[in-house]
């Protein structure tokens, strides 16, 4: 649990119009699901959760359980496939609130992160892997960072891999691949024994965490796909890798190449939520240790909910951008606020601010306006003295007027100050 | 639980963003307390909850009884007693969020209530009341409501006349008086007889909930603190009544009026939670059944932190506001979107409208583009007809180009149309 501050309350909320506007710019709609959810909900969209990793109460009236969800997804497709399924397709959806999750490592505590996504239902075909993807890049740099990593990878290949397997190992390979341990998936498969696991999917499975290039630097993704054309030869990988080798290609193409400039391609990247069926891609940029953002395709979600449609979508983890624009100096300037200590005029003038729509406030002629300020991140502060109005900014005189000066002359002169954005 | 569609959705957190600037205009920093929140710090600032009215959980790794808020005031004064103490003083604090309360009447489930609220600390003196007052009123006129009511009541009043009484009649008499419920209060003071509650106390409790008048279309109000005089004489109620009615002329003395013409007296007025100390006051306007705003003094609840501060504040119910918007017929215009229908040529023109801040989506040619802009609130439609590129809202053509006219060129074409807000 956390508490956020003025500065960084104000900076988050910020980023969090930013996000939305810039999804509102692409046509993407908002809707609010409630914050709790049924916990049946949730299950049925992200399959059993371990009753350790979700918080879940009862309602004491209706003795429901209801759960902290620890995805929105599952919430969207069932408020879609309740209310919204007379509605034509394609469906673009935004979303914006926080999720609860286990901290992973040694202290497991839950925590809540902030997140803002986008839902586009119905486009079954590769341009709806591409609409999502591009409005993943743009809305990263809207966000303010220039310098990030689409890591685009495939929910089909280690799955086509991993289901003929008992459902027990395949869960336990899947939670090394989650977790990229190479040691415990080496162990795994030398105790299944190649009389379960085909030698093919074993060499696969192991080799899979080193099929990674592309990106900015690093022209090497064309190797990684003939190397992972050969390895995969002869499994049921070998179509998604397809799917993917051609998505590749298109996204590279894609006109402005907004995207061929970020895009790497990482086939070990296997995801813990279980519902995505197709490309999945996570942003990575300087500073936090974990994605940014993550998402991907999810064709057989809504079918969960009776509502079988295409779903493509991915969500922004508002923390970890907070954090990758601090790394990349992406700061917004402070907001112009205005401390008033000028006695019985103060209100006046205070008024007159706001109605030029500057945050103005009424202070204490003796109670230390220039500190208080300081404290309380006032950019601009008003004092009389000697018979003239002082209009400063961290101890620097911008401008002066004569005692007696009309407010809204005052408010005037304070607005048509050169730089608005303080010192 | 309950889901906000796109347009519901997209008001209301248009609303929010208004109310936030607005104090933000007023000199008040955004604080973000986390959803959830140890019972411990909520049941000292609130008092022992009924287990019923609070929906708990238990962390499963550390044991921690959590609770989802059904106030955000206590989380504020836990946060600015551990992390912002040492600050000066006046604190002008703001925060949007949601509460968990139960319903009351027949179902009573659980529901979730956004809020928004200011927090305003370290100002005992009237002035702190005022300025509290004066937000409130101005936030709801930001908020396009016109017509509404501050009633202004006083919890030290039912209190002065409570505490002397044992515990358990207290506790079911100040429920009675919440409830406004006269059969039962009667009832419970016969049953108590004069031998516990002295004759001037019933005669006050009974009589309070008629001391109520003023209003804009009531001059009454100096008649209300008269007979409340005559009512309350005696009794160690006399010292907030004279109180209440030195803040309730200050208030109709302030220089622009903004609250003397919506300012109505409620000796009546008693309040749930049980921090209050000082005047208390709610917001009615049309439509909602329940009131729009509500706030007052808690002078003691720092303390319950072990930082004494005075401290005044309200919170605005944000369903209820939208709930009197809609009664009010103060409708925002839908959001200027353009739904571009023209094949080969679409995403260029809709990355130029983009890059004009205009809101676009790319639709299929044969895909009924006019039906798909209905039902999803696209405001305007491009379409290509016979070499013509056509600009249609709501089926009327509002422009036209020629085919082949540069995506930037149409871009500029549908930024200069008269109305942006559509029809």
């Amino acid at each position: 649990m956390r508490d956020l501050l003025p500065e960084e309350a104000q900076q988050r909320r910020a980023l969090g119009r930013r996000v939305l506007d810039h999804f509102a710019l692409y046509g993407y709609q908002l809707v609010t699901p409630p914050a709790f959810e049924f916990a049946e909900v949730l299950e049925r969209g992200l399959g059993t959760l371990d009753p350790a990793d979700v918080l879940r109460f009862v309602e004491p009236e209706s003795g429901e359980v209801a759960a902290l969800r620890p995805d929105m997804t599952p919430q969207i497709a069932r408020m879609v496939a309740s209310r919204l399924t007379h509605e034509p397709l394609p469906m673009r959806l935004c979303y914006e609130g926080t999720v609860v999750r286990r901290r992973q490592g040694r202290a497991r505590r839950h925590r809540q992160i902030p997140q803002a996504g986008v839902e586009l239902y119905g486009i079954a075909s590769r341009e709806g892997d591409l609409e999502v993807l591009e409005l993943a890049a743009s809305v990263v740099r809207a966000a303010g960072l220039e310098s990030f990593v689409v890591d685009l990878g495939h929910a089909g290949i280690a799955r086509a891999l991993l289901d003929p397997l008992p459902a027990p190992l395949s869960a336990e390979l899947t939670d090394a691949l989650v977790h990229k341990d190479v040691t415990r998936l080496e162990g795994l498969l030398d105790a299944g024994g190649t009389t379960i696991v085909p030698a093919a999917v074993a060499r696969a499975l192991v080799g899979l965490g080193d099929l990674a290039g592309g990106g900015p630097d690093d022209p090497a993704a064309a190797s990684v796909f003939a190397r992972a054309e050969k390895l995969l030869a002869g499994t049921a990988a070998e179509a998604p890798l397809r799917e993917l080798a051609a998505l590749w290609q298109a996204a590279r193409a894609r006109p402005d190449g907004a995207l061929a400039s970020s895009l790497r391609v990482d086939l070990g990247e296997v995801r813990g939520f279980a519902y995505y069926t197709g490309p999945i891609f996570h942003v990575l940029a300087p500073g936090p240790g974990e994605p940014i953002a993550a998402g991907g395709r999810y064709d057989e979600l809504l079918s969960r909910f009776d509502a079988p449609s295409p779903a493509v979508g991915f969500a922004l983890h508002l923390d970890a951008v907070a954090w990758a624009r601090e790394a990349a100096g992406a700061f917004d300037g402070p907001p112009f606020r205005v401390l008033c200590a000028l006695g019985h005029d103060a209100p006046h003038v205070a008024a007159a601010l706001r109605a030029l729509g500057i945050a103005a406030a009424v202070h204490g002629v003796d109670a230390d306006p220039a500190g208080y300020a300081r404290s309380w991140r006032f950019t601009h502060v008003l004092t009389a003295e000697g018979g003239t109005i002082r209009i400063e900014s961290a101890g620097v005189l911008l401008a002066s007027a004569p005692a007696g000066t009309p407010a809204a002359e005052i408010a005037r002169i304070v607005a048509e100050l050169p730089d608005r954005s303080t010192r």
